[in-house]
């Protein structure tokens, strides 16, 4: 019977299995050699042993069944391996243009070849990692009683007023000079910024939902932090306030981390030793304390006392950058801090005004290694207050008319947050390039496979 | 404590609970009254009994929060209720316009007021029960050791070849008359149609893994059963020939079949009751058998054999259409039936050629009420074969040489298929409209919200 390789390992000596999978390396001897099988259900391979002559046709990246017996390793690195009875080849892989041939390749190289990548460790790692990152966000979330759901990814409203969206239509573009009533939807229409919105339309009758979908940012950013399409997850909560909220997203990252830490024991030690130094030991500490919770206005002043050369101005009112945001997580309170109650002007209209008549309810999560890896509001939910912001910014009030709704019937206090799925990765391998923790990267000029 | 009502529902009498949520229903009698509050956790809400003091400013549709004391509860309907000590009203909703006043309303009616009908009996039900069906999708995939990946929605490939789809853009699409070398990824892009060719390049190094998100189609169908945007999850299996996966659409759609069921007993009574009649007993005849499985080429002669008139016709060569597909599952096999080799030229280029040199090892999945539920086939995995398929489809060879790389680093046979989870909502709720299963549907002439 066929097993996988992650299964294989918990077989007894003297029973006969089947493995499918690629060969990662083959050392031949005289007589007999040995395979390094791999079928990416574990990090650590399963060494085959077979008669000379029945590994004739095998090379790196060979794709192979063979049906053996489980035996003793006398070898070191693992307890038991697979005395092949029987070697069936799919496919030799004998060209040797194979791309993946036994070296380390550099990140830039292979992104150039990302329909392969995933053969590699570190690749292989990083996507069991994400399965279980994404898995473990829908437990912790339905443990909790929210219901998962499905905004829209085309849209007509630009939910940060941001304006980096693209377009959707159906009309011929390089033609021009037809007007949108002729495109598929009747009108305008864009790929979401965020699903919020909608799920505050839904959290109105379902209490706690939230989403796990992509949105897109159509901003020129060429940097190791920025994709033009990513994942997030959007929690968004009836009955929350901002102090909930934290509450909420700091126990929902230590849950990832804790995940993270307990099933990937062989794939935290591949990260810790190659990509990042001490990663084991800066994940468990997030576990161990409760995120230091700061206003904005103390954070400005603890970076205006830091004696710090920052390249981004810092007074009262500006935007944190991303230097800013690490300096205040790696080295002022040495790990995840939430900064709460930002400037009014730094953020979207439909976050709740404070009563200082400056700020809002706004809260991020800045974490060491990465800065801001979650984002989230009180939502303003007093009718009155969000007309007179959606004039202030400029809406067509009839697209946001079925927004401005939820606050005439049944309006309730409203909170929520959102992460960057790929953030979080980066966060959780230390891996330096939001590129290489999601399998096809989209940014500008780049939209391959 | 606040509790969720879900939660309530379960505590003893005498506890003293605090629960938010809207007001359903409120009777009002002399000195006292009777409120039915829903939070959307369950269908049914909790019965509140208040002093008519407390209640002045209650309506339909307020938001409240309740604190109170569970007592027995005399009425029918409900073994417990709260007997009200403290009401806080965030909202009396107290406006004569709200539109959900205690009364049946049309599909069609709500559907022009989408931000508001999840909070209507029918639309509740529907929400609850496709959180339960996609995460009952995880967890099935997860059991069996699948990796869930994201697979890009912005693609330069088609990979159906159908041509329906929508392109995403940075340009000015009024102005028009510019190179696609100006646009934001430098190449035409567009929304993806499925997630499977990039699916089929992780499968070959990670075995088995799926994806659950969005798709689109630009198609100008406005139907009961068509969207403009819809969500779909797609297994892809390395090592898997066609048998394999009609045994795992079996399992898989077995499992949520029995996650309906067995979760949601009040929901299903509802869509049984007011949806569809006899819906139960056609799910629960879903568990019990195998699938039958029946070549293309019998199903032909059984339509010709029927002695049904069609609207379609039905010789051998022709693409099924619903008619013919609800036949075959409704009344003829009296289930779901999986038909498999179709003819090459009704299937999409990656479909493995049999060697009868006229059919592919395609499958699809039909079954009573919905017709085509899911649809998959066994991969060309042999380069030539491959190569020449894409020549025959007339697609430009350097855009797929990555997929075509698969064939020669390492191939192996494998298999997939995908659901389309709206349909599938369809099929185990009941209900008609495909329109009426997703929050805010997508189609032509339609993106509000």
């Amino acid at each position: 019977m066929r097993v996988k390789i992650r299964e294989a390992k918990q077989k007894p000596v003297g029973e006969t299995i089947t493995l499918c999978g690629w060969v990662r390396t083959i050392r031949k001897q005289k007589s007999f050699c040995f395979i390094d099988l791999n079928d990416g259900s574990t990090l650590k391979g399963f060494q085959i042993i077979a008669d000379a002559q029945l590994t004739e046709n095998i090379h790196t990246g060979t794709s192979l069944r063979v049906t053996g017996e489980i035996v003793e390793s006398p070898g070191a690195g693992q307890s038991t391996e697979l005395s092949a009875k029987e070697i069936h080849v799919f496919d030799p892989c004998a060209r040797e243009d194979y791309p993946l041939q036994k070296k380390r390749h550099s990140a830039e190289f292979l992104r150039t070849i990302a329909h392969l990548r995933p053969r590699t460790n570190l690749q292989g790692a990083i996507i069991r990692m994400r399965n279980t990152l994404a898995y473990a966000s829908h437990r912790f979330f339905q443990e909790r009683g929210f219901f998962y759901i499905n905004t829209p990814i085309i849209t007509s409203s630009d939910c940060e007023g941001a304006g980096d969206m693209f377009q959707v239509t159906t009309l011929d573009v390089k033609k021009g000079q037809r007007d949108f009533d002729d495109d598929f939807f009747g009108r305008q229409a864009f790929l979401t910024v965020s699903g919020q919105l909608n799920s505050e339309a839904v959290a109105h009758a379902m209490s706690d939902v939230y989403t796990f979908g992509p949105t897109f940012r159509s901003e020129n950013s060429n940097t190791s932090r920025h994709l033009a399409e990513f994942w997030m997850i959007e929690p968004e909560m009836a009955f929350y306030d901002l102090s909930d909220t934290m509450t909420l997203a700091q126990d929902y990252l230590k849950y990832l981390v804790d995940a993270a830490l307990t099933s990937h024991p062989e794939e935290m030690e591949l990260f810790d030793k190659f990509v990042e130094k001490g990663l084991i030991d800066r994940l468990t500490k997030v576990k161990e304390k409760d995120f230091k919770r700061m206003p904005y206005t103390e954070a400005i002043e603890i970076l205006e006392n830091s004696g710090k050369k920052f390249e981004f101005p810092h007074e009262w009112g500006c935007d944190l950058q991303s230097e800013h945001e690490r300096y205040l997580a790696e080295e002022h309170v040495k790990g995840p801090v939430i900064l709460y109650d930002y400037p009014r002007d730094l953020k979207a209209f439909y976050m709740r005004n404070n009563d200082d008549d400056k700020t809002v309810a706004a809260m991020d999560v800045l974490v060491p290694k990465v800065g801001e890896l979650m984002g989230g509001s009180q939502r303003e939910e007093r009718y009155d207050i969000l007309l007179e912001k959606c004039k202030a910014a400029d809406f067509d009030l009839e697209t946001y008319k079925w927004y401005l709704d939820l606050r005439q019937y049944g309006s309730v206090p409203h909170s929520g947050f959102g992460l960057g799925f790929e953030r979080l990765i980066q966060f959780i391998t230390g891996v330096e390039n939001i590129r290489d923790v999601i399998l096809f990267p989209r940014y500008p000029g780049h939209c391959n496979y």
